[in-house]
């Protein structure tokens, strides 16, 4: 499934009769709209026309206090000189590709990975080579691997792109063993690595693991943030952090790209942090989507074939499930809409052909009755293809390991049993 | 002067004791506050949490209708399944590039052209070709020549870039009859032409001039927009019209650049013409920035030499002067900080070393005293450059001829007797 296809995916879900699984939304019906309306008006008394002009290229300094603060909210130490303010997380990605990749470059990322990063890498003409996930993240000994091979046949990487905590698509999340040696490979290779945290704050259960960010120290990390999931998506704020030389490039890129952030939803920050409960706020969400989490692994048990595995993400906002080998998420997807029903197919997810028995799963965006109730109807659509394979073939499907038995070594998003790429 | 210089001199020029001519700042201190809190009010009470999503790529419906209602306003059609939302202007430029043009692609744009718009074609490392402009905007002769230079060599460009009406940086506009013969060229070519228009509405004097889009029908010309000068650049949205073929993929590249254009501020915009008085509004505006261009022209002839010529645009932000040819204004832009005083040197309008001996002038974002004292303390310095000169070489600087004489038949910002290349 192509990004023109994962379009028409978001058209189709708009439809208010369907259950969408498919997106990545954050739930803002949490915000309080009375704050909303407090902080605008602040700007509106106090700063109107300053809201509505240019700013500058690099974002306003006040922005990238509060960046500083929810880095610090991690552990993460960084000095604002080295902040860019970014149209959203999305942009910081596409900066950092325009900055570092030319055609024919290699880019290695996580597999499954982020389906919005697949784009980007492909419009810069990099190649893309995806290492293996498993319950701990990126199998970083396979990633030691990789260099090893590109080293002998000449070749270096531009960048290692990861999402380490709660991972989109996957849900999982890198151990902190995993962490520190991909932090060392980094050095010992002279490789940039590209973390992009979108999730670290949404924790639901486990304890804290250090961004790489905070491992590396900066050197060898470009980290990317946003405000999207703590906050809201709509005001299009995200950031990159970058060492000066690499900063430049990125700053002149952005002023190509958008010339500047924009300065109203900057604003918007400002007082939204000037309040002081955006961790309280972020809290909140935690609570709602633990829950919701919950929920949707307890649907699964109930209505997904025993065949079917998936991941038990410790945070974030999606489970990835994985069915067994016969069923192609894409041609299911068809029948699940149908039931008015949506989810994102794993090839998705990435560049070549796998993953075409998976799907990712969002919980943040819907309700705890739209998630039992959407996947129920995926269930009934699965159901239907399992029955007709054991009807036409006589025999039944091996049953995959199921989700809550999956540890660190096991791969939660493959069926058990196949060999690891 | 490259990109990274101008960022340098918009970050000088941040400094309050620097009266800035380089910006290309909209007057956004009279929009009225208690408008804007009472819109963002509105949002809050009504559509917080929808406010605060993502959109669509292509942005909302009620933006685009939004922008059906500006295009109308200077007499264009359009369907607003043409439009994408963009996150400014700038974007657009930088879509419409991503998606058209591949490295050693010809651009064709005019001499001088929108410094904002060199770093984007360069980025996609377009060959770009400039056309000299006069007083009627751009040598469609000279474009007929050059294409048909070009088609000799088998080479066909991928597009035109203009902007047609008050150019930034010359002030110049297009005549009629050299708009219908570009259109006339563009569909006998079978060529696209980018009309950015961010100005057509800010006309200070003279007849409106139809656009490119509307003589064209919108076959074979992009159409760039934007709510910067007409609203507020800090709310970071612009537009795009294409033909279906060519906006999938702009859709596809805005979706990797960004995913969508703010919610927020597309809100904003929303509730803004839901006010109706927006054309109200741009009549005010024109009031203001006609009494400041006016105010800049009669500082320009009391403080500049008989040496230098200017533009007199009949809209739009920008005056253009020549200097005399010995003066590089990068140079004198170093003396012209030091008086704390600051222009955009006409070098960063050309791809090539043209342009070294003119400045872009700004009249719209600073006050009438500010215009007054910028422009003579330019002229103090003009001055000094001047008698040094006539003090080396014991000669005079030949006169130009003054902008206030100026026809279409002569080139506005060259000295008066150089031939046009």
């Amino acid at each position: 499934m192509r990004s023109s296809a994962m379009r028409d995916l978001m058209a189709v879900t708009a439809r208010p009769e369907v259950i969408s699984l498919a997106g990545g939304l954050p739930d803002t019906s949490t915000f309080p709209p009375k704050s909303f309306a407090a902080q605008m008006t602040r700007i509106a008394q106090e700063s109107a026309a300053e809201a509505l002009q240019y700013g500058p290229t690099e974002g306003f300094e006040e922005t990238k206090d509060c960046i500083v603060e929810v880095m610090g909210a991690e552990g993460m130490l960084v000095d604002p000189h080295d902040i860019i303010v970014t149209t959203g997380g999305q942009q910081a990605i596409d900066l950092v590709c325009k900055t570092l990749v030319d055609p024919g470059d290699v880019v290695i990322c996580e597999a499954p990975t982020y389906p919005g990063a697949v784009p980007v890498f492909c419009s810069y003409q990099a190649e893309v080579i995806q290492v293996e996930c498993d319950g701990d993240g990126m199998r970083v000994d396979e990633l030691e691997k990789l260099l090893e091979r590109l080293r002998g046949e000449g070749r270096r990487p531009k960048f290692i792109y990861t999402v380490p905590s709660f991972q989109n698509p996957a849900g999982v999340t890198m151990s902190l063993q995993r962490r520190q040696r991909l932090v060392e490979l980094a050095r010992l290779h002279e490789l940039l690595v590209v973390e992009d945290n979108p999730y670290g704050l949404l924790r639901y259960g486990g304890e804290p693991l250090p961004p790489l960010y905070q491992l590396d120290g900066g050197d060898f990390v470009i980290y990317i943030g946003t405000f999207s999931k703590i906050l809201s998506p709509g005001i299009r704020l995200g950031w990159a952090v970058a060492p000066p030389p690499v900063m430049e490039k990125i700053v002149l890129g952005k002023q190509a790209a958008d010339l500047c952030t924009s300065t109203l939803t900057q604003y918007f920050v400002r007082e939204y942090f000037a309040e002081g409960r955006w961790r309280q706020y972020v809290e909140d969400l935690v609570e709602i989507y633990r829950g919701r989490r919950d929920t949707m692994l307890a649907a699964l048990r109930e209505h997904f074939p025993a065949a079917a595995s998936w991941t038990e993400p410790q945070g974030g906002l999606f489970i990835w499930a994985t069915l067994p080998e016969y069923i192609d998420t894409g041609d299911l997807l068809a029948k699940a809409l149908r039931a008015d029903v949506a989810f994102v197919p794993g090839q998705a997810a990435y560049i070549d052909e796998r993953g075409r028995n998976s799907m990712r799963l969002n919980f943040s965006g819907v309700s705890d009755a739209e998630i039992r109730e959407g996947i129920r109807r995926i269930g009934a659509v699965i159901a239907e293809q399992v029955e007709l394979y054991e009807a036409l073939t006589g025999e039944q499907a091996t049953p995959a390991r199921r989700g809550e038995a999956d540890g660190a070594d096991v791969l939660p998003f493959r069926k058990a049993g196949e060999a690891s790429g």
